[in-house]
């Protein structure tokens, strides 16, 4: 159909530089689904705009690129046969590697394959969740990221999915942000009357960065009477490491030990699917108070959740809207800066996995 | 995401010279909203392609381009406090002028503003309605249109408020075309049967152009038949004043006097808010039948502009589908082209407000 | 509005070369509708991105360009008023020529006709179907396609319209394609289970291209069982015609004769209205026999052409997705690669209607 050829003008504000903050980065692993989601049914899922089917055969899970080279209809709605992938159009047949093995209605030995194949993706399944290199071809040096504590018996894990309109950068700032929490979780978290000026340690490796919230009383908000009654000082980090998690950590001395991870999956530039992660370890809490804990904490999650979608929803709408991004910060924007730094560099292939300590810094925030 | 690359090919019919009827004239004013929309919470309004956000502060009503410097959210998510706009995602604080007053979270003075600002629209309220100049920056010279006899306590006004698909220009040349009423509102107002040759005097200003209308019997329709049920001749004329105003006035003898007039706003090249203010006088008839009139008018009045939106979508719609406009115009199109030309002058910023009589023509046309 | 200029990226699998399937085939006559649907109230249908108005007229059925060259509404949205087209905007008549003849409100001799004019695209009603010619002008020296057998009393013949996504190659590949009857349509028509080798010969015309499948046993299918359930082997040929016939034609001894034809009309470049005609002979079948093959087979073949239509859309989703096809064909795909060179060389305008014998090629297959 032809498209309307409407002739484009500017808006009157002052053009962007375009979704700057949108990032590939394609040479490392992203959770493409939870192990559950994976049975013999083949399911179609995206990461980085690549249509991917995921099935599990003789292999283990398998992920192709989700095109059939015949007729370019999705491999994902075809079924599992004889441990292979068959196309629901005309049956042809793939293995775990993209090996065609099928051509049927050829004769003789010509059916057996025809040097015709499916990009595969590397995976791996770990942790209850599946993992998938963004480039196709042989398994890469690199591992995917484990959660930490996940198979301690001390502590309990909560699993939670959610899929938001935003880059892997927008969704992770907003994991990582101290500074919202006072006006759009208004009351659940941090209250903006009553603040605090704290020290802020910001410490950098060439794939990941980490803040450390030095001195900061327990939050005010309802969340932080729940955890701890008594009050305190929470010791407190935010971290994220490439190419995909944000990671919150709390403690309250013994009382409780909470990491919320969120592996970050670019479905597209604009979409990501959050697969989110919280470890706990709630020692000392009596079993009623843990009990009341665990039942209030979890729909509050899920306010927190839902208020931080719509918000990210609204932010990218507006970018659509004007083009591209055009951001201030300031110092007290502590890490959003950072992520997108390690992005670029990532995204252009000069990273290192370097063992050597970090570069640090010191500022001041209220909170 | 990946668009599809899909091959573009032409229709088969000639190629259009695009949306040659879409004009932006930024450096005047447009009404954004009635007034009673602006109350203390803040409201989002698109003008020309620009979002605005307006609200009720210590300054009175302000606009401001509705995105948040800081993250790029939509300012009109935010609320008010201290007669300042909070944005709503991190407290970011900006008064009328658009000036950042408060940073929250950034330690010291630093937070009391950031040298960083947000474009400010000039505003004025008057008549009931917002009125926003389509330029960030200082108040204009320039004053935005007065409607007639709107404090006048001998006149009565309604107003009604609609958005149609289409241009300012092809909204406005519906408004005041005379010739589409015999088909397109059938039987309401002008009817094919019984045309009459009447004269049309055409004059142009450098800001408006006006056609009046002599000789012409009140309407056979059922609207004229209510408002004159003696017959009588019309006194009758058709205006378009830059940059959006399109008014049609009515006077029959000593009985009524109607002025139509339409605030124009284009949100976007080709959706068009229509504010419409009819303010009348009718003096001698008597109470029961004005009664009925107005019983009767507003309903038919609803179900033409319904007749009217409807068929500037289609319009609309098949422009779009062709790629732009191609529109052939005879001597009856008497105000169409006239409107398009003041636009395009107005577009370059060719226009001058001045005080000199208008050029005059004289042509014929069957009613 | 103003369109996001969202920053466009690559996806990590090699580009394609664009949606190469689609063929614009001007010169040539497409089924436009059903006769019974052009009554006296125009309709507007689109052939090739074209949109059209068809209506009734003093001429019989003409189709014009639906668009008024006055102010580009629909004409679809007027009516017939002495035999000609008026349009519903302001009045403006068009005869079947497109020659306007009225211009309502033009004073003296001035509103009959303007030399203003309305692009018509040649007209044959025929066999129920009214053909539309593909590019305006005279009427051509080709003649629309006559479906066999339609005004034979020895042949029933059943009608069912169809919209399906995809380009008119895949849909004609589609219906003639033979082996994804054993997986999409698995249990229906042909079965995995057994195959069996047979010859097919290919001919090829310069304006069609046929196959005959040598050989076959009835499939073992539902509906090859209710057809014959005496078994025995299928005489079956598969034919393309230019520009727009795909037909299956299936002869089991003098049991049965059926002809499926399918008039497929290009909406737009990935979207095609398909005019089925199925006409069938089944003249030795008891009664009995033969009212319980029609009373299952009409809703079996609905669900077979539901089951095409859903896979065509999935394909057309991903070619989208991928900016275009990449298909990868071998010796089976008998007929696909062949309609799309006859659709390219139309497309160029190098199809010559000869009455020379066709090339022949012979190859075995396992259905």
């Amino acid at each position: 159909m032809l498209r309307a050829m409407v002739r484009e003008r500017r808006l009157g504000p002052p053009a962007t530089k375009g979704i700057s903050s949108a990032a590939r980065v394609l040479d490392d692993w992203y959770v493409a689904a939870q192990s559950q989601e994976v049975g013999r049914k083949p399911i179609a899922r995206t990461i980085l705009g690549i249509p991917l089917v995921l099935y599990r055969g003789d292999d283990g899970v398998s992920a192709l690129l989700d095109r059939c080279p015949h007729r370019n209809v999705p491999l994902s709605l075809g079924r599992v046969e004889q441990g292979t992938l068959q196309c629901g159009y005309h049956g042809w047949r793939f293995d775990g590697s993209g090996a065609c093995v099928e051509v049927p209605g050829l004769c003789g030995a010509g059916n057996k394959g025809t040097g015709r194949r499916v990009d595969a993706f590397p995976t791996r399944e770990e942790d209850g969740f599946i993992w998938v290199y963004a480039t196709a071809g042989p398994r890469p040096e690199r591992d995917p990221y484990r959660f930490p504590h996940l198979r301690d018996p001390a502590y309990t894990t909560v699993r939670q999915t959610l899929d938001v309109d935003g880059t892997l950068h927008a969704a992770a700032e907003n994991a990582l942000d101290v500074l919202h929490t006072h006006f759009l979780h208004r009351g659940l978290f941090r209250s903006e009357g009553e603040r605090n000026e704290i020290e802020v340690v910001v410490r950098r490796w060439p794939d990941r960065v980490e803040a450390q919230y030095i001195g900061e009383p327990r939050p005010e908000g309802l969340i932080g009477r729940v955890l701890a009654p008594g009050g305190g000082v929470v010791e407190h980090y935010d971290r994220f490491l490439l190419p995909c998690i944000a990671q919150v950590e709390y403690r309250l001395g013994d009382d409780a030990h909470i990491i919320a991870s969120t592996a970050l999956t670019p479905i597209a530039d604009l979409r990501t699917r959050m697969f989110g992660v919280v470890t706990f370890r709630l020692r000392r809490l009596p079993p009623r108070v843990g009990g009341l804990a665990a039942r209030v904490l979890k729909p509050l999650g899920m306010v927190i959740l839902r208020q931080d979608a719509a918000m990210l929803a609204q932010q990218t709408r507006t970018i659509r809207h004007f083009g591209g991004e055009q951001y201030f910060s300031t110092e007290v924007d502590v890490l959003g800066p950072q992520i997108l730094r390690l992005l670029r560099r990532a995204e252009r292939g000069g990273r290192t996995e370097s063992s050597e300590g970090p570069v640090e810094k010191t500022l001041r925030m209220r909170v």
